[in-house]
């Protein structure tokens, strides 16, 4: 059996992983294609090696659809339109399922005249933007996606909590793999890692986070309940702000303390908000000419001179695509209170967990 | 006199002051539209307390006029176009001329499909992103304004410059003032700044920029020979990438260290490209629902506890709008080289600078 070879060398494969999550999303009485989805997509982000967004959030996803905070069969629908933009309520269903949806409209609007907008309200957790932005990449399409999440993050000048750690992503099409993909959190760090650092016993590095008393902390336990700061000072927390208007205040979605926490809050739907936008190189100029440039810009920057300790230069998403071409050949690496979490789901639900015979 | 008075307090009237500019460009053979437009765009970022992208920058506009790589008299015109979106070409225009056009493009699409989307080539230094953002806002629209710009920023790994300290803007209309009006360089500072420091023979600190061989500077000479840094390490660095991306690629203009530099490169015209978004808040809810939802959110940050030294928490722009009363009222306030400069531009085109009397 294959899953017992991987067992050897204490990973599992790509593939086993995502129809064990797909098994336990159906039990929910999810549809296949929903399930199939956000499988889809906590798989993909371990493969790209951002395992904060990966399988480790199956059980919180779990925990609040049993609740009926998430929407099992969200009704998922349009609520103001033109030819360029909509506004998508996401019914509180899995933020996934909504975002796909979000992002093939977008593409849609996209095609026919040039610029697809979509401003989603009502969803949930969305995992990775960059999965998002993939989905225009692979249409030839710059896609730009953003969401406002629980508040964790101490604006410029604060000490406490106010906005999230609101993530932004650009998917850009190359010629040549891979396209360029920066998904970026407006925190120092993506939460998540935070989160994983607390579920593994490790320390985190000092300027991550303040304690809820404002001082620097190193425990991920403090740091989860003090502030994450925001990257690049007052210009990030800037950019957050921004991210939070777009995709909270003008999708009329939740924003800044008010988006329910995915962890901690289980008196309410999350509302968070999405905004996603979709441009068509067609019509801007010809794709293979905007190809070519981008081609020559990645050589041109790959031959820099690289500065001191710096072995490659590399470009946004390069090492997370590298990861996932090694990743889906040799399998995904789980720590061991991932693997004990997804256990526990699987044991849960009645689905068999591939890795049973390990630790 | 009026300008008497003021040479007492060394100060210079906003109005005086673009009427000088004005003067200037039409002895270029400029339109009255066209130099009002510059004018009033350099003189805001002065009332603005951005004095690295006011008045200081005539000279070298004029010079660049003088030599024809700007063009007085641009024939600007769209190249490709649909219902949401089009691309600008500036005819090595003024870029306060173009990036005004191209604006209002924008908000012509957005008025008619809640989204417009302007990408811009053959442009030249168009000075504050914000200016463009706020004309979005007196329309009561979110304005997105981006422009790349001559290569003097090292990319995350480089120790060379290959990037321009690309800005990027962003307006958001509120019921009271100030707006919200992030305007920003991806550079841990606006190259600008150094600019002046140099021209005022002062130092700059440390961590802003690297000299010619890599190497941490306070000297701005040194700094403007080396290069900025970006700002928020890589994800700063990314994010003044999908700028280039956005603003040089898909709009055809030049990216990189392909485009010409303002002060250095006599040899072609710099053909920067901007990238320009406006979306209309009605489209996707109730304008005055919107900016409610704007005035909760700043009254709630206002009011959080602050970070230790930090007096007021502060919004994007808030400091800016601040300035710009206080300036309207008392008159700006000039460096001794930017008015030396000012006087010799004047001198060269015949035109009477009102501080004739200072120093």
């Amino acid at each position: 059996m294959k899953d017992i070879e991987l067992q050897t060398v204490s990973k599992i494969d790509a593939d086993l992983l995502k129809n064990f999550c797909c098994d336990v999303l159906l039990k929910l009485g999810i549809t296949k294609e929903s399930a199939d989805i956000v499988s889809d997509h906590l798989v993909w982000a371990d493969l790209m090696g951002i395992s904060s967004h990966g399988v480790t959030r199956l059980g919180i996803y779990v925990k609040r659809i049993q609740t009926g905070l998430t929407n099992a069969k969200p009704n998922i629908h349009i609520v103001r339109e033109s030819p360029s933009m909509a506004v998508l309520d996401g019914d509180n269903g899995l933020g996934q399922v909504v975002g796909v949806k979000a992002v093939e409209l977008a593409i849609e609007k996209a095609n026919k005249v040039g610029v697809g907008v979509v401003a989603v309200r009502h969803t949930t957790h969305f995992g990775c933007a960059g999965y998002y932005a993939l989905k225009a990449i692979e249409k030839d399409m710059i896609g730009v996606v953003m969401s406002n999440a629980p508040s964790t993050m101490a604006p410029w000048g604060a000490r406490v909590p106010y906005l999230g750690t609101n993530p932004i992503a650009f998917g850009i099409p190359t010629r040549e793999f891979p396209p360029i993909l920066l998904d970026m959190a407006t925190s120092i760090v993506a939460r998540g890692k935070i989160i994983l650092a607390a579920k593994e016993g490790k320390t985190i590095p000092e300027g991550w986070a303040v304690d809820p008393e404002g001082e620097f902390t190193t425990d991920p336990e403090s740091a989860l309940k003090g502030a994450v700061l925001p990257f690049g000072g007052p210009k990030g927390s800037g950019i957050a702000l921004m991210i939070d208007i777009l995709s909270g205040i003008l999708s009329g979605a939740e924003f800044g303390s008010h988006i329910g926490s995915l962890y901690d809050d289980f008196s309410k739907p999350q509302n968070v908000g999405n905004f996603i936008m979709v441009f068509n190189i067609e019509n801007f100029c010809p794709v293979n000419e905007f190809k070519e440039r981008v081609e020559l810009m990645r050589q041109e920057i790959k031959s820099l001179p690289k500065a001191k300790g710096v072995d490659e230069i590399l470009l946004p998403g390069e090492l997370e695509f590298r990861r996932y071409v090694e990743n889906k050949r040799s399998g995904i690496q789980l720590g061991p209170e991932v693997i004990k979490e997804l256990k526990e789901v699987g044991k849960l639900l009645s689905v068999n967990f591939p890795l049973e015979g390990e630790n």
